[in-house]
């Protein structure tokens, strides 16, 4: 009955794009009076207080994702969202949504490789119905075959939608598969579709049993509440969940050293403008030395900021090679994560060459580095963008779920303009030079085709 | 003090597929009088006699191979080969080895995706002893870091020789990460050096425990003994080893549907002569339909065999394109294979010329087809190989253990001329039609670079 938006950033192509860079900007001055704290059963909380409106922002993150799936079982974390609002023995569905219409809220899910997360906007004075309901789910799951069987065929429905009817959507899985030669980050989040197909209520519960444990769940609470406030409520509602297993540290299989230049093509006969995407392997946040990671997202601003972006000035405005182009930086990520580029070409022009134009605007910066001029603009830029955002509450809620389940910290989170700040050209000039490598790469180019059907494997 | 000889079939680059040729065209008539037998701890027996000289090969066949291995843990299924030599309670190291040598005997051992295997070949009289220290070490196997820590630097030294130092062998790592987006045959054989480099003792011993018991094993003796000779001997020794593991079936994640044409260029200083290396995605033997993989045979023959096949006619002696051009087809193995060609260019032709041409042969093939004098000769030589390759008793003994351990039978060995034989034009032309498809293809570009060094990740 009730509209859920589940969003698999990973899967979402451009529209990740956007949601990321958002959340990379991160905050600002002045400080919000953020509180963390720890429940005795392990349950990590973070209160983001935002008295402008008597609203509030719930969400619980989970530290699974799809990185974190068995192999053989992708699409399992995505797939277990999606049956998380299959209701408890307390709670039977659809109870948990209806009441959260009722109150006016808003509701939603998502699932990404490193974190999984159950969101809600709703008056402030419903906070503690929302607690008991989302901390009921917790552990208290109930799947019967009844509610499992109808789910996967929706999940495989979204499937269809987002990737097979997606062709830039599909490019992108073969560009991380290309990309990651051994680390799970390969995998779509979404997952293979004939692995979907089997996932089965056993595989289920076994992944549910194994992280949805509150010692691996971490609940942000933004809005129109003071922290006592939160604590007393989640120590009502979920300092009574007990933990249901233990939490090993997550260690996923690395990538090694990148070792050669790949490209993939992906011909669709949906396809209206060709496109060319690259990704890079860097560094993410958690797993860059310090000061890498924040001259990374300063370098992805001045390359590939739209409409003023390195790419778009030389190959949009400069060269006339293509209608758009652009680059990000997904900073964010427990493990070796991706700095991207990207560009579609003028009619008359073909991939190869605006790949080679692409190159050159690379090499530029690579060789002659980036001014001092442009660095202070990118940072003020980055650190206004962070002010601006903390105007969203789900948004502020968003930053400190995703970097409490990325191996980053509350501390993290609020000294993101001060480490922006601190970045100078050499350091920009350097993460250039180091991870611009084409040998770091793969280059997919989205290209139109008459169409062909799959054929087996 | 005794050089082992180890082959890492998959790291081996071109030297696998003179081997795997071999293997490939497998037995002919006059069909051996083969023996094939479980003992009651499940272990297999196969006996192949052979009386021509007072000789047995002696090979022990463990389904277990690098595919198996849990992720992270790459290189594994090599190192336990490697420790396998360490010597048990009752046969401290090097009394096997040294044995072996004593009696004038050769041994080896190989690691592949699919299998490991132990082999001897000895005068006949010794055999019961072989059979003695080598069912001693099926589960007897004593691990201790001593042992342990030296041998992991062993195998690093393999690493650098047969990889680091070899760019046809790091660009075919390459290209098989890119075939297999999802299929642990993505990855090498010997394993990711960082993975290698944290193998430990108790990873060992783990992976011992879990594969190396007599029901997942395959004992196969060739040579100038009887069947009977050989159960005697094999209930005397192996069938007194108890089973120590239950084993599932093989259950690999398997590949989603090609989407992309991939490429990747591998950039390396020692490179002497370029070449391209393309691979597609194939069914093997235990995966095709019937009579599919022989179809695929008779077509790499047809495309491929050295001096005589299209790709050297056109490329080489044609159109003096290439220095050489061939072709292959790995037709063993459990899971979906690989169909590779390969060119190496004259003086001024670049790769994607010479590219053009390779596709030219092949789109020539898929869509005019081949010709039934074409399949006519090749299915010919292909069984006459297999009468030659007779005459090596290692050669037949491999046949088996390398199909009982990949899903196959003795009866497919056996009937593997009849299977060629009834080979059609038809079935040749609808494997090209249907297989050799760009999309389903990885191409790799080996050129000669100024040197660089390998990057952290």
């Amino acid at each position: 009955m009730i509209p859920l938006f589940r969003r698999t950033a990973r899967t979402l192509g451009g529209l990740v794009v956007a949601a990321i860079a958002l959340a990379g900007t991160a905050q600002a001055a002045p400080k919000p009076d953020v509180a963390h704290f720890t429940l005795d059963n392990g349950l990590e909380v973070v209160v983001v207080p935002d008295r402008r409106a008597p609203v509030v922002t719930h969400m619980i993150w989970y530290k699974v994702g799809a990185a974190d799936e068995t192999p053989g079982k992708s699409g399992l974390a995505h797939f277990l969202e999606h049956l998380m609002f299959k209701g408890t023995a307390k709670n039977p569905a659809p109870r948990f949504s209806q009441t959260v219409a009722f109150v006016g809220g808003q509701e939603n899910a998502f699932t990404t490789q490193d974190y999984t997360g159950y969101y809600q906007r709703v008056p402030r004075e419903n906070l503690k119905m929302l607690m008991e309901f989302e901390s009921d789910r917790m552990t208290g799951l109930v799947l019967n075959e009844q509610a499992v069987v109808p789910e996967l065929k929706v999940v495989l429905e979204e499937y269809n939608q987002r990737v097979a009817n997606n062709p830039r959507a599909r490019l992108g899985e073969q560009i991380d598969a290309a990309l990651y030669l051994n680390h799970p980050y390969g995998k779509p989040v979404i997952g293979w579709r004939h692995e979907i197909e089997k996932l089965t209520r056993d595989d289920a519960i076994a992944f549910y049993k194994r992280f949805y444990t509150p010692n691996n769940a971490v609940l942000v609470v933004a809005g129109d509440v003071t922290a006592d406030e939160v604590r007393t409520l989640a120590e009502q509602t979920y300092g009574k969940v007990a933990k249901v297993a233990e939490i090993g540290p997550r260690h996923r299989p690395q990538e090694p050293p990148p070792a050669a230049v790949r490209h993939v093509s992906l011909a669709d006969p949906r396809v209206q403008q060709p496109s060319l995407h690259r990704e890079y392997l860097v560094p993410s946040s958690t797993t860059a030395k310090p000061g890498e990671s924040e001259a990374l997202e300063v370098l992805a601003f001045i390359l590939g900021r739209s409409n003023t972006g390195r790419l778009h000035n030389t190959l949009v405005v400069e060269r006339g090679l293509a209608v758009s182009a652009g680059g990000w930086y997904r900073g964010t990520a427990l493990d070796a994560t991706q700095f991207g580029v990207f560009a579609s070409p003028k009619p008359g022009v073909t991939l190869p060459q605006l790949e080679d134009a692409v190159d050159a605007v690379i090499a530029d910066v690579v060789s002659k580095g980036v001014t001092p001029d442009e660095v202070e603009r990118a940072k003020n830029r980055l650190i206004a963008d962070a002010i601006y955002a903390q105007d969203n509450q789900a948004t502020m809620a968003r930053w400190y779920g995703m970097a409490l389940t990325t191996g980053s910290t509350v501390e993290k989170v609020l000294s993101w303009p001060d480490r922006i700040r601190a970045v100078t050209t050499d350091a920009v000039n350097a993460a250039a030079k180091t991870w611009l490598d084409k040998q770091r790469s793969v280059t997919g180019y989205l290209v139109a085709a008459p169409h062909r059907e799959d054929k087996r494997t």
